[in-house]
This record gives structure tokens, C-alpha cells and sequence, in this order.
């Protein structure tokens, strides 16, 4: 059983770097937000007599010792950095959850056959930098070390700049050092599944695959009085006709599809001159991969049919593609055992949100629990768990890791 | 004749103060560099022996005196504003022309029964703050000071804290402090009526009428993942049926109807978020007050019913209506004579730009020159007039109020 108590303000303590007047959170990747965060988390972990390190891409992990030399650690983690103006709970409670666990550990005096390995990947988020879930796609060999180090925020800034600037540019290669005996992730669910069926934590059996892109269309930049409506090239009414094409192929491709474009930027962006430039992002996510595949070819094709409707022109990128993952079945095992045995109701659901565990299954068998999100809110301030549902999703974590690592 | 060299020397000088690297301008109203463009024009007239007087608003005027002591003056001018990232003619040409005009006649030593007064408009670009033709509305008495005072930029910005920034709160009321013999403005069409006509200058009939209007769509920032399509609330979705309606309404309902989405603001606007909120502007122009009417009604029904079909919230504010003007005959009269006597082939048209003569024009007697627009481009680092038809607009303009100010 965890410390409740002590849990609770651990969440507590890491809420205030960085909330936000309406109780949310801003803790952009790699911002001095995040870095006061890392900071709170590397002095827990060396509070806890933990060896810590800092691999080349920021991320950070503590180890705890096992019983056998030779046995491979069972790595915990989550990440600790926000969506701009995001919830407290995403990525946070995930870490804290691993840092508690160990501290009980250490509290009761339990030795663990295997290693326990906590850590906290560099931008998870995806927002600021992208792709998401990117530290944990380099240690993963997903992505190519150096190709994400020149990736930019929209200042033109780039990640590795900040990682310097922030002091976590670390030693240790950002990759696999050894074997791992497994990973788990918490998180909460940030979808509405675990509410509507009444139950107390998930057991979360894959997740969904994706595919991001950004689209940039350039028309001519004039005067919206005296140019002609025949004589328009505008840019955005290309990306207008766009957006509407993501949320027809959201709706129609297939049940579970989801499209969305959350960001868009217009310049000059001025009452009276028509738009010369949009740079808009897509996303789409579904747990088939055809699926997935077919709405990017779809979105392509369209954002050409809308350009070419309005004579504009049309760059295309895509930033993100993940395939769908399954959970290794002793992991998922592990999870709902520790649920059963704790009296929890649980769920068996797979994940509509993209987390660190989708890079880290292709390294070692992997699971997830999931926290109850009220409403199924996220990436919003409205995001909510109550920390008897934080606590339940905690206890479920710890006992599966206790499980694995004793195994 | 105006001095064609100094003409040109002193269009290159003012276009230097706010250049951009592609050969625009970027000269917000009341920004560093409006009081840089400001400042230059003061010197000027002060150069030319005229006497300076700044109002409440910033307007700038310089006057040469008439031989009769109770004739009422004739008023030249336009705006040192531009757009951001505009073009380096609009606004500019007319101060400039109106400049050298009062020039040419010191040199000539040729004096005139009506006062000449030389003019800069505040903010006619509307951009920063809105509305439009700011500056020569509230001298016309269309808005009321105080009102305009508390417009605020996209930063929180008061006017009027900038207008005390910059200098430029002046004494004299800003109102007519006489009566005035009749207002002639220079301006680049901005369209494409007279390149594609062949002539060397435009005799402006009248100006279109517009609405403009804001647009705020308030929906929930959610998780673009597990987020079903049916458990959306989407501000940009809504936007982007509003911004197709805009297209719609413009190119269906009055032959000359123009109708723009110039700009919009996400908010979060990450990729994985589903937008929260969203501002747009809109407007419409058209030279019968009725289709204006008829476009503003429907936009707004547009806007609800998308509001409505996403679930989004809807806050709406018409920013700005100008009815469209007629100009007097004598003015239209004085022009084409000019540009008769000067052997220019010219066309009559309408203006589909607002311009400061739209408010002048409820003051006194009112006309325009427009120079020849190449493309029509406007609003854009690609406006472009030659010197040719700049000079040719500026002596057309000269002549015309000699004509008036010798009446
Ligand atoms: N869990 C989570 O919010 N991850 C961010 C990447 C995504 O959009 O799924
Ligand atoms: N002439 C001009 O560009 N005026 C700005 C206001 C408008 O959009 O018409």
C-alpha cells in the first residue's frame, strides 16, 4: 500500500511548477517550467538514494537496486512535461506514481529481485516540439538523435539549444543500456471509456496508431476590397475547405476513427488583406493502421483538390506516423492481477491517446494502467482524476510492478 | 508641374522608415515606426514654411496660407500607416503628392485665394485597431474620441496610451475648426480597373460601402485522441463553415460583392488539441448599402447555424459599417478636367478600398485621383505603382486643387 498522503502532495508539489490561474498546467517541453520540474524530480530521486542518470536527450532515470546482479530492471515512468495550457494529471501522475512506489519500497524495507528503473521522457507531449513521445522514440531507435535535435519550436528554436539551455543534455547515450524485464506506464485515460462503465482503474491492451501532418498553403496575399472575388488566390479558404475534410474522414472512415486539426496560423492575419499564407496541422488516429494509412492518402488528396480550387499552393509534410500497438499479454496479466487482487472494478480498454509505451514496446514487454478521467477532459485545465481514482490507478501500478520485478 | 525628382526622392525617403526585406512596408499605426513617419513629415512641413498643428487623435496638418483672409481651405492628404507587411504606396503616395504640391507652389511663388492645408491621417489602416479611416472618423464626428481612445491592439494596448507613446496626442479638438472648401486625396486604386483599361489615371466616382465584423466561437479543448468525433465541441470547425459561408456570401450576392476572411486565432492551437476557441474577423463590401445589409444579416445567421451544429458558444460584434459614399460632381468635375488638361487618358470608377475622403466626404465637397495599380495588388509587399503613373496621379491631383483653391 502506498502513502496516500504523501502521494498526494508529491502530485501536489509538482502541480505548482508551472499552473496556470485556471488550474491547469503550462509546462511546455524543455521550457524553464520543465526544467524546474526535472529538477523537483531528480532531488526526489536522489532523496531516495536513487542512482540517477541523464541520457544525451534529456531523459532521466533513477535506478533502485536488485537483489540479483544479473537480473534486468523493470523501468517505470511517465513524462513531465504539459500541453500549453494543459491538465495536471497528464504525464505527471504517471511519474509521481513510480517516484511514490519506490519510496515504499524503501519505507517497508522490500527488496525487488530486479532492478527498478523510474524515469521521466523529454517531451512527450508533442506540442511545442514535434513529434510527440519523442524522448522515448529516440531511446527506442524510432527516430534519429541528431535529426530531432534540430527540430524547432515556432520561434525557430531548436530542441537541442534548449536542452542545453535547461542543463539536460546528459552523458549516457539516449538509448537501451541493457535488457529490460518490462516497462509500465500509468496515465490517466484522457477519454470517457473508464466513467461511463463505473470502474475504478484500466487495463489498458494497446494503443491506437497515428498519423500528423502540416500542410502549408501559399496564395497571394491583397487587398480584400477592391480584389475581385474571381481574382482571389486565398490561402485560407483552402485550409477552411481542409478542416472540413478532417472532420468528414474522422466521421465516415471508421467507427473508432478520430480527426482533428488543432492548430492553425494565418499571416498577414489582417481584417482587410486576404490570406497569403495558412500553416495548418491534421492528425488521425485509429487502432487499424489501413485505416490510418487511408486517411492520410485522404487528407492529401484533399488539401490538393482545395488548393488547386482556389489556385493556391500546397506544401505537405508528415511529422508524426505510429503504428498501433498490443500490449505484451504477461504485462496485461500483470496489470488486471493487481487490479483483482486490490478489489478494484476494472476495465479492459485500449488507448485512443499516444504515451511513451507505444516507442518502449518495441524494446521490452510493456503495459499500461489507466486513471479514471472525469468526463474523459484532457490536454485542457479541465482535466480531472480525483486522488481516490489517482490512488487506485497507483496501488494497481505498484503491485504489477512488484509482481514483475520479484518474478 | 511638380519637381519629379523630388517627388520620387521623397517617396524613397518615407518608404525607408519600416521597410522590409522583400520591399514592402510594415508601419503599424502608432507603432516606433509610424512616429518615425510622422516625425518626418513634420519636418517637412515645417521645412515648407506651413504651420503645424497635431489633434487630440494625432492627425497632422500643415497649413499655406490664401490670399483671402476668409477663405475656407482646401484640404489634400491620406495616412502614413500601412498594414502589416504592406505595400509602400498605400496611404503614403497621397501624403507625399499633397507634399510636393505646397512644394512646387513655394517654388513658383504661387500663391492662392483659399488656404491650402496638407494632411496625415491617424490608423486608416485598421489594422492594429480597428476601425478603418480611424483617425478622419472621428474628425468627421462619425465616432466619438473617447470611445476610439480605449480601442485596444491584439497586445491589450490602449490607442491612446500609444498616441501618448509616440508623441502624437495633440491640443486642437479633433474636429473641423472651419468650414472647408472640399478635400481631394491621391491613392493607388488597389484593384485592377485601370491596368486593365489602359489608363494612366482614375477620376473616383464614389467609395463602396462595408461591414466588418468579429467572431468568437468558444467550444471545449479537449484530447484530440480518445476523444470520440461525437464528443466534440469544436471552435475551428466552426469557424471553418463560417469562413466557406463568407466565400459563399461573396461570390453570390451582389455582382461586386466582396466578401474576406482576413484573419483568425486558435487557441490552445496544438496539434493534439481540439480548439477551445476561436476568433475571426470578417467583411464585406459593395456599393449598394442594402446588399451590405443583406450580407451582414446573413453572415451572422451563417455563424449561428455553424455554432449551433457544433455545440460551440457564439460572440458576435460588428467592428465597423461604413455606408457607401457618392463623391460631389464638382470634385469628380475637377478632377477629370485635369487629367484632361493634362492629356492623360483616365477612367471614371468606384472605389471597392475605404479610404479617409469616405468620412470627409460628410464634411465637405469630396473627390479622389487614383494612380494605376499594377495586378491590382495591394496590401502586400508586391503593391506596386510605377513612377510614371505615381507622377502622372500627383500632377492630376496638383491641378485639380489649384483649380478648387483658385475658385
Ligand atoms: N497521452 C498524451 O496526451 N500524449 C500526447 C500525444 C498524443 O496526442 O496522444
Ligand atoms: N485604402 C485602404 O487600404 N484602406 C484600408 C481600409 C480598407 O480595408 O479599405
Amino acid at each position: 500500500e502506498l502513502d496516500r498522503d504523501r502521494f498526494v502532495d508529491l502530485l501536489n508539489e509538482q502541480s505548482a511548477i508551472g499552473e496556470t490561474a485556471d488550474g491547469g498546467l503550462h509546462r511546455l517541453a524543455l521550457s524553464a517550467d520543465d526544467r524546474a520540474a526535472r529538477d523537483w524530480f531528480r532531488e526526489h530521486l536522489e532523496d531516495a538514494g536513487l542512482e540517477v542518470r541523464v541520457d544525451e536527450f534529456g531523459n532521466t532515470f533513477g535506478r533502485r537496486a536488485g537483489t540479483d546482479p544479473d537480473a534486468s530492471p523493470v523501468l517505470l515512468g511517465s513524462h513531465l512535461d504539459s500541453q500549453p495550457n494543459g491538465g495536471i494529471y497528464d504525464g505527471a501522475l504517471g511519474v509521481v506514481a513510480a517516484l511514490e512506489f519506490v519510496l515504499t519500497l524503501n519505507d517497508e524495507g522490500i527488496e525487488t529481485t530486479h532492478p527498478i528503473e523510474v524515469v521521466n521522457w523529454t517531451n512527450e507531449e508533442g506540442s511545442r516540439f514535434q513529434p510527440a513521445m519523442q524522448g522515448s522514440g529516440v531511446w527506442a531507435g524510432a527516430h534519429d538523435l541528431e535529426t530531432e535535435y534540430e527540430k524547432t519550436d515556432t520561434d525557430g528554436v531548436t530542441l537541442r539549444e534548449e536542452l542545453e539551455r535547461i542543463g539536460y543534455r546528459g552523458d549516457v547515450p539516449a538509448e537501451p543500456q541493457e535488457t529490460y524485464e518490462s516497462y509500465l506506464e500509468l496515465h490517466v485515460e484522457q477519454g470517457p471509456k473508464l466513467e461511463a462503465a463505473g470502474s475504478d482503474v484500466g487495463v489498458v491492451t494497446g494503443i491506437v496508431g497515428f498519423t500528423w501532418g502540416k500542410l502549408t498553403f501559399v496564395g497571394n496575399p491583397d487587398h480584400s476590397g477592391p480584389t475581385p472575388m474571381d481574382h482571389r488566390s486565398d490561402a485560407l479558404v483552402a485550409a477552411a475547405d481542409t478542416i472540413q475534410a478532417v472532420r468528414r474522414i474522422g466521421n465516415s472512415l471508421g467507427a473508432e476513427t478520430v480527426g482533428t486539426v488543432g492548430s492553425i496560423d494565418v499571416s498577414p492575419n489582417s481584417v482587410n488583406i486576404i490570406p497569403g499564407k495558412v500553416t495548418m496541422t491534421w492528425g488521425f488516429r485509429d487502432s487499424d493502421d489501413a485505416v490510418v494509412q487511408r486517411a492520410y492518402e485522404m487528407v492529401l488528396a484533399e488539401a490538393n483538390d482545395a488548393a488547386s480550387r482556389e489556385g493556391v499552393e500546397l506544401e505537405s509534410e508528415e511529422t508524426m506516423r505510429a503504428e498501433s500497438v498490443d500490449f505484451a499479454d504477461r504485462c496485461i496479466e500483470a496489470v488486471q492481477s493487481a487490479a483483482d487482487d486490490l478489489e478494484y472494478d476494472s476495465l479492459q480498454l485500449g488507448s485512443g491517446a499516444g504515451h511513451d509505451a507505444t516507442h518502449l514496446a518495441s524494446v521490452t514487454d510493456t503495459g499500461m494502467v489507466f486513471a479514471v478521467s472525469e468526463d474523459g477532459k484532457s490536454h485542457s485545465p479541465a482535466e480531472y482524476t480525483s486522488w481516490e481514482d489517482c490512488y487506485a490507478a497507483a496501488n494497481t501500478l505498484a503491485n504489477a510492478a512488484l509482481t514483475l520485478a520479484h518474478e
